[in-house]
């Protein structure tokens, strides 16, 4: 077993320019994650700055400004879409209820910003469509997965395309957490599907098992079959309270996923080969000590690694690539194929039977 | 996090009565499993002796009675048939192909013998309930699943029942192996159709995730979904050199699964919730040093504990069961059950549709 794509764990190996102006960032939707864990990272960065801040609500646009180090302009969503102050930003983050990123990812193709917009990137693959279709050769336009940028993911990613495990043969990839333990409120926009899309539970959850298999396979769905159920009065108008989900890949690896919004806090991946496997455990939330884990020929290495800020990962890669001008990953197209497999799952959810996840073109 | 439960962790809960008269088995079908693993099983055990071998060769059966330590008797399959050497044995081990268990199990029924069939019992639906019709009301059938007596299995089982994970949500289960390592020659009857059913994963494999997760939820299988491929020259005839399959149980828990005769040796059991989790890795594969895992809110306890012999267990129980006159577990009604999800599972990967299990009148 061949260990030497594991030294340096957390390298950047994207990275070829250490010094650049900041890329100045206006931060769309100011909900926790935004004032908690993007902001923060932007203030953390030498490559990147919050200048502006945007929301709906004018007081709660102030008060992020005021707390925040470097943001000076407060403008609500209005404002925004007026072109108010964009001399101040050079891209957008937009981490609004998903059926509103469109609208953003729009005006700021229109005021030439680029854009790194939250996964998933819209409620529908009509909408996700237009979006790429606004932005492309117009600004860069950026998928935000964190997972992409985080260094055990990328390890994972090396090893499988060395070959380390051999042909991939099967994966197992699970996100469960308890939405309404997180959230008090239930009246919230992951369960309203006008703004979430056709779920809760696959489409903020089930995406990271599915987007990840993906990226670490280096390869795209192309079938995908899914049980739903929900339960609880909650999740009343969303069918995945809690759901399972296969994906056939286009090399013919397949997946076996699930979700849940009402579930212990939970998240895993592996990747079975024909020669050994690799996990992550726990794998795709937010501030945890990651495990990985390569298997080959009965000889285990669990390997530690000194965890990194995903967000700070994320920025500064999305602020390199603009800086240097290179390819965006995850760029649109790649987001536009996890929404139509989202939609699928729903579809096979609802129908009973598997559904080909159309082919982007 | 009550910990009592996992005290004592190898106890044999099921254990009544220490001190019976052995019941004799005649091992009927010699290769490696019955060789390597179930005689040597019955040799180390004070409730069980092998008194008679049976195989479809003469010299084998021979060699195998010399190379035991208490097999005085060696029969050819027709000789069995024939009712010959009845005084000698109390039960039988079936551990021929699948699609020959029922023939077996027949003559047992007429000769008055006590059954303890391997899994999957039966190649197909009508083949398992002819099993279980010819010995219901007139000796003991049951199925040779050996993590129904497996120490952690049955101590997940007591905390999944005691509510420690509160309600069970999603479960996701493992099994693979590479098999034409193990079996060099790929003539031989796990890929034969005519003496394995429907395929070679998921019957052989599969089964193990599905019917721990049935054991540990205690639950049934209502519906299931299914993809598979066959590339390998060697898994021409049959549809599943790697399969996934989703499974929805009575009580709402999903379960994603997979298998593979084609990858590196891997398993695993995760059973989430809404409280917390337990996780069973390695699995499924005899002779392992098994670790469990509970996680309760944050909290995770890890145990080492000393391994069992699981063929032991499984025959110690079987005979106790037997001198008891208890019941057991799993009896053939509840084998027929897998074997109708298993079916269930190969129609839903070739139609492309969820497919309802049959209930099990």
């Amino acid at each position: 077993m061949d260990l030497n794509a594991l030294s340096e764990f957390a390298r950047r190996d994207w990275e070829t320019e250490t010094d650049h102006d900041p890329v100045r960032f206006a931060m769309i939707g100011l909900g926790w994650w935004t004032r908690e864990e993007a902001i923060p990272a932007t203030e953390e960065s030498d490559r990147c700055e919050t200048t502006v801040v945007v929301s709906g609500d004018r007081d709660k646009a102030e008060d992020v400004a005021e707390a925040s180090a470097n943001a000076d302009v407060a403008l609500t969503y209005d404002e925004f879409h007026d072109g108010e102050a964009t001399d101040e930003y050079d891209a957008v983050y937009v981490a609004t209820p998903n059926a509103k990123h469109l609208e953003f990812a729009e005006s700021a193709a229109e005021f030439g910003k680029a854009v790194l917009c939250e996964k998933p990137m819209e409620a529908t693959p009509e909408r996700a469509r237009q979006m790429v279709e606004r932005c492309e050769g117009e600004v860069p336009l950026m998928v935000a997965y964190r997972m992409h940028t985080e260094p055990v993911v990328r390890r994972a990613r090396e090893l499988v395309a060395d070959g380390a495990i051999g042909d991939p043969v099967l994966v197992h990839g699970s996100m469960s957490q308890d939405l309404l333990e997180i959230f008090s409120n239930p009246d919230q926009w992951r369960l309203d599907p006008d703004l979430s899309g056709p779920g809760a539970s696959v489409m903020d959850l089930g995406i990271y098992p599915l987007n990840t298999a993906r990226f670490v396979l280096g390869a795209d769905p192309v079938e995908v079959s899914a049980f739903a159920r929900s339960e609880g009065e909650a999740f009343s108008d969303v069918p995945d309270e809690a759901a399972t989900f296969e994906v056939r890949f286009d090399d013919g690896t397949l997946a076996a996923c699930s979700a849940s919004q009402h579930a212990v806090r939970s998240s895993h991946l592996r990747v079975v080969g024909t020669e050994g496997e690799v996990s992550i455990e726990p794998a795709f939330f937010d501030r945890q000590d990651r495990q990985f884990a390569l298997e080959v020929d009965g000889t285990r290495a669990n390997v530690d690694y000194e965890q990194v800020d995903q967000m700070l990962e994320e920025f500064d890669y999305f602020a390199h690539q603009v800086r240097t001008g290179g390819d965006f990953h995850a760029d649109g197209r790649h987001g536009l194929v996890d929404i139509e497999a989202l939609h699928a799952i729903y579809e096979s959810a609802e129908s009973g039977s598997a559904v080909t996840v159309l082919a982007e073109d």
